[in-house]
């Protein structure tokens, strides 16, 4: 049995999640043999570190897969479908964080807490990690599924500006520069007055001071893309396909830490009682659980963290198959780049192993 | 027939709810005769505008209520518990926006598009008026129950800080400024740390970029009192004591309006196109609906102004008798000051018409 480290690319390495991934490379086990840094011509020739040592950017281009073992993209739905084939085809695994493979029957969506074998089955050589706002809801959801049988999700998000990338904290940041020196008042343009000009950057109205109930683009129906996309991503990864599953996608200006209240019904009766004992020992979650001790997830508290943060269970007073949650997890870390180290982490395994 | 117009007292002229009621009195057709200003004796002595008018703050004490026939209370609850039964036995009129007797089997709760003659009937000579988050709910959702027949309802609400009264606007106001300044980060501690020792104020958590879901007091089961609130409310405006209603309470760091993401299940089915042409012509309700086209209510569009907004309204991909909408309503408006202002408009017919 050799111990060969696999080599890595992070693709992507600039960007929001980029960074947070160079941080868990630096704090993980290290797994990796060469760990290669790359990004858009553009951003190429940076130095960032990685593991202590100050690596260069290399740009996205063929060549940079030689030799490569395991790719993590953390691009642009548009960039990783050019350029997941083109490395995939080279022989390199590919773990993807965009959209642009979730759905295709020849991916596996995985989320080790939940569906870890489907990581082996990659006809395409492509493994792909699901949407953060999916991610930041589906390791709790999952626990309580293994237990009760889930038959119904109603979600509604409350989701940060980083969820669409540094174009999002960029936004909300400017927004508030303006915002925060006035008067806030409760008059009828005010917000809008103070903001004036103001971009309202990736989102489609001002997102400080504000909410914006759409996320992604028009799926028709009336539906957002995000919030099919939760749909189709929780039936796949669950291996439910006709769990009924019903999302509304909001920005709220939090800068990182997606929260959703959730509204979930089983096949079998559910208690609190129940629902915490598996929720306080289900892995990658915490239970945070005692409101009249002030003990509930907020964003501020869980930023930054790994786990799914659980608080608010209640059993519905109309439906003792139900039950409601209120659910924080950071989107940038198990929401992303978290998910994708750990499926990455998986899949250098099996090179260990050879 | 003769004409004399009811003298009114506003009790809490100087709050937030009372400052808006001033501007609504200065804007709406003019039915009152004398109008009397009453505040705490803090705020006694000071002097505001209405209908145009420098009018001094009288200190609320029993003697103030003599010669009203009309008294709006826009106070905390305690404050309307001691002394809204102290003008009532003087035969005044009280129109109550507080929860202390809201769910009084002998006090109506009004909402003048919904249950209008509901204010006849007030045995104890006390209307209330609801909630603000079920306020900123009622209007829209009465207006499709009255076609398809309310069944239930699974609502998530995005709670402006207004909703506590001008301390919640002062927090978020002190928690902005030191949150401002600083690099937005997305590392664990990064927004605790630029609040610092900042007040949480009213909020069980700080509320700037953050959300907190928890609003008002331990009910029990893990349910927070305002969330109980918006059921037996919803229940008690539609006559409907069965109706299922599970609320989820989030404040957001937006100044006024609350919104709320809301799941209604109905006795018939329901579609789109119908649901699209009953909120196009329900009185107080506002469609705007076409998210392709950037058409959807966010808060900074609706604060300031009278009605219930109505957007993202889908059918249920799983049910065909439920629809999702996303509602604001501007939680000092229609959501407080206005709801009372219309239901003692109703009631001064009645001396008009003595």
């Amino acid at each position: 049995m050799t111990h060969r480290r696999p080599s890595l690319a992070v693709v992507g390495a600039t960007g929001a999640i980029g960074g947070v991934m160079l941080q868990i490379l630096s704090q993980h086990a290290d797994v990796w043999g060469e760990v290669r840094l790359i990004a858009s011509p553009r951003a190429a020739g940076r130095k960032l570190v990685v593991r202590g040592e100050e690596t260069e950017v290399l740009a996205l281009g063929e060549d940079v897969f030689d030799d490569v073992d395991v790719a993590l993209f953390l691009v642009p739905d548009e960039v990783s479908a050019q350029w997941v084939p083109v490395a995939a085809s080279k022989g390199v695994v590919v773990i993807d964080d965009s959209a642009a493979f979730r759905l295709d029957d020849d991916v596996p969506l995985v989320v080790p807490e939940i569906n870890p074998h489907a990581v082996r089955l990659r006809p395409r050589g492509i493994v792909a990690s699901p949407n953060c706002t999916t991610l930041s809801l589906i390791v709790a959801v999952g626990a309580l599924h293994a237990e009760f049988g889930l038959r119904e999700l109603i979600v509604s998000s409350y989701q940060a500006v980083s969820g669409v990338g540094r174009d999002g904290v960029a936004a909300l940041r400017e927004q508030l520069s303006l915002v925060a020196g006035t008067e806030l008042g409760t008059r009828p343009g005010d917000v809008r007055r103070a903001l004036g000009d103001a971009e309202s950057g990736p989102f489609a109205a001002p997102v400080a001071l504000n909410v914006v109930p759409w996320a992604g683009d028009d799926a028709g129906g009336g539906w957002s893309t995000e919030e099919l996309a939760i749909r189709a991503e929780c039936r796949k990864v669950l291996g439910l396909p006709e769990l009924k599953v019903t999302a509304t996608c909001v920005y709220v200006p939090v800068v990182a830490t997606h929260s959703m209240s959730v509204h979930a019904r089983f096949e079998n009766e559910v208690t609190v009682e129940r629902a915490h004992e598996i929720l306080a020992t289900a892995p990658g979650v915490v239970l945070f659980d005692d409101p009249a001790a002030g003990d509930f997830p907020t964003p501020s508290d869980v930023v930054g963290t790994d786990p799914t943060w659980v608080g608010r269970v209640r059993r519905s007073m109309d439906d003792p198959y139900a039950v409601e949650m209120f659910i924080c997890g950071d989107n940038l870390r198990k929401g992303a780049a978290l998910n994708v180290a750990e499926i990455a982490e998986s899949v250098a395994g099996e090179f260990s192993r050879v």
